[in-house]
């Protein structure tokens, strides 16, 4: 079967040749002798393969000494819970900014923890753009937002002016486009996206942050713990920690951050340009506020969207449906994913558009 | 180079098999023309995949549908605190039975969610043996216990009568021998001894222990969430999970749980009549409650212990030191080890006497 062109939005795809290294580690892991699900994660071998991943993070993302890398396990889904209770301390506040699902999530866990103050929502339009024009209060613990709403499709192309900490979930954007590092404090994300396979999460943390909430944090949940312990404390997710620094020394090779953003911009207006020339597609985001990531449109009707989805099956286009919250389609152009790929599914939009009429 | 002999404590060794179905995977699931890694975790075959797992575990441990089966994140030290967290009520006390430095840690990490008392310790010597003849209070809410103690290689042979609900860190000894699974409330165990690769803790338990804590959970902690979601709340870890899939695909093979133990106590009684027999051994522990996972040695000084320590390794055995708490040699023997290489560490541990004296 001929590999298919993967759209999926998560778990997405990855880079061959990170399948591929994959594959020689689990024959036989730096000529040990042994599969790299079998050997002790206080080998040499591994502790350098543990430093070298942190190593590519800091060098890809800028990263100076005063912030900390750790690689945690439970997705962004236990960050949603873990950041406030190692940032919100016991009777203070923290700010959020709502613009999807995820954000949505980690507003409602936060509240375990203290107050939360949501100072803008694009629900009241199922989240199709981004919030603009509003406060920050000045006394909040943090303010937290989601760079790139992986359902919605809406995507933070301005760091936001905060008066106190910046946190980011960048689980669907991290490592896609250049950042300041130090205008955040603390950003998380899952690895399954543009970093690597599931089953790890990474964690970039100012130190300064940690250890001011007056809470007893169970050891496990601490960050501070893992700062300690550089990612140790216990038995780490050795094989998708693998597949991360796989991944990282891939985008090193490609370059570094710049040049995977000009990558993924030029995927994502070949794209955009199709689905606003092609009149059976409609775009279904604010376009200031368009994700590079995660392009969302709809057809004209359920007959044209049944069709097509058909149609780019049969053209092995996988991972195109939308979420249900949106409908329609959702096309994930992760780092991973090449121009060709994008330039086959305007072709099969284009013959699709033929056929159709 | 040829594979080696692999008495890693843990990560540990698995079915040459297993590892060569996750390469296969890795090249193309279920000839869906994706990795393994690139899959949506929301496709009809990972969901096949998923239920076959759990189907898998409730032949092996024949477990019934008063319990849940669910796959977690984070490893046993996560669980030392989620367990507390959802099982011991606000107020309430619980009782830990201290039988090395995973048990300690288990009890530590209780004392954040209420009142604890160790019922017994076996600290006094080093954790070389395990208590008996203590009581279980019948106010506690539940009775934990670390069934095999992989550092100090001590497994508790015979189930408490415990007159509370009974927990059970099962981490090193998962799926090694046959237990009742009536005697336990709930079971948990890192994947990576004896059940698959690092990445995914598995967790049995019965439902009706659940949500009676008085406590409110942040959602990913919560037990209920990963019982309702059948573990798919958030993206699972994978790959992590399809290893443990082919390992209990394996035991089933292998004729289940029973054939494993008779496997296993053939090879720890194999090696322990060789650490008897050979004058330049002492095995550590108690004899009544040896471990037949992890078996726990010391060379007769130094100057041996160092030249075993060479002669080992020349001969291909690796993961033999043992851990820095015990010092001396310790030889796991985990589900995927084979006869033969417990046949080759005898005839090793042979010919060192004979090159020695």
């Amino acid at each position: 079967m001929d590999k298919v062109h993967n759209f999926s939005a998560g778990p997405g795809i990855l880079p061959q040749e990170v399948i591929e290294g994959g594959i020689e580690a689990l024959k036989n892991f730096k000529n040990m002798g042994l599969s790299l699900v079998e050997i002790s994660h206080r080998s040499k071998e591994w502790e350098d393969t543990m430093a070298e991943s942190e190593a590519l993070i800091r060098e890809l993302y800028n990263v100076g000494n005063d912030y900390a890398v750790i690689f945690v396990q439970g997705g962004a889904s236990l960050q949603f819970t873990q950041v406030p209770q190692n940032l919100l301390p016991v009777g203070g506040k923290a700010a959020y900014l709502k613009t999807g699902t995820w954000a949505s999530n980690a507003t409602k866990e936060a509240k375990h923890w203290g107050d939360v103050q949501v100072v803008a929502s694009s629900e009241d339009k199922n989240f199709n753009y981004i919030p603009k024009g509003y406060e920050i209060p000045s006394d909040a613990a943090y303010f937290h937002i989601t760079t790139n709403n992986t359902i919605f499709g809406t995507e933070l192309h301005h760091v936001p002016d905060s008066p106190v900490p910046l946190v980011a979930d960048m689980s669907s954007d991290i490592f896609s486009r250049q950042i300041e590092l130090k205008n955040y404090d603390l950003i998380y994300a899952g690895a399954q996206k543009n970093m690597g396979a599931a089953g790890v999460t990474l964690v970039i943390v100012k130190k300064d942050v940690l250890g001011k909430t007056g809470r007893q944090i169970p050891t496990m949940l601490d960050y501070r713990t893992h700062v300690e312990k550089e990612s140790m404390y216990n038995t780490p997710p050795v094989f998708a920690i693998y597949l991360s620094y796989l991944t990282l020394k891939w985008i090193k090779k490609i370059g570094g951050v710049g040049p995977m953003e000009a990558r993924n911009r030029e995927k994502a207006s070949t794209l955009y340009a199709e689905i606003d020339r092609n009149p059976l597609f409609t775009g279904t985001t604010a376009i200031e506020d368009r994700s590079i990531m995660n392009l969302c449109f709809v057809a004209k009707d359920l007959d044209c969207e049944n069709k097509f989805d058909a149609f780019a099956e049969k053209h092995l286009c996988v991972g195109l449906k939308g979420h249900r919250s949106v409908g329609g389609f959702r096309a994930s152009l992760y780092n991973a994913l090449p121009l060709e790929s994008v330039q086959h599914l305007v072709n099969v939009m284009k013959e699709f558009e033929k056929q159709y009429a």
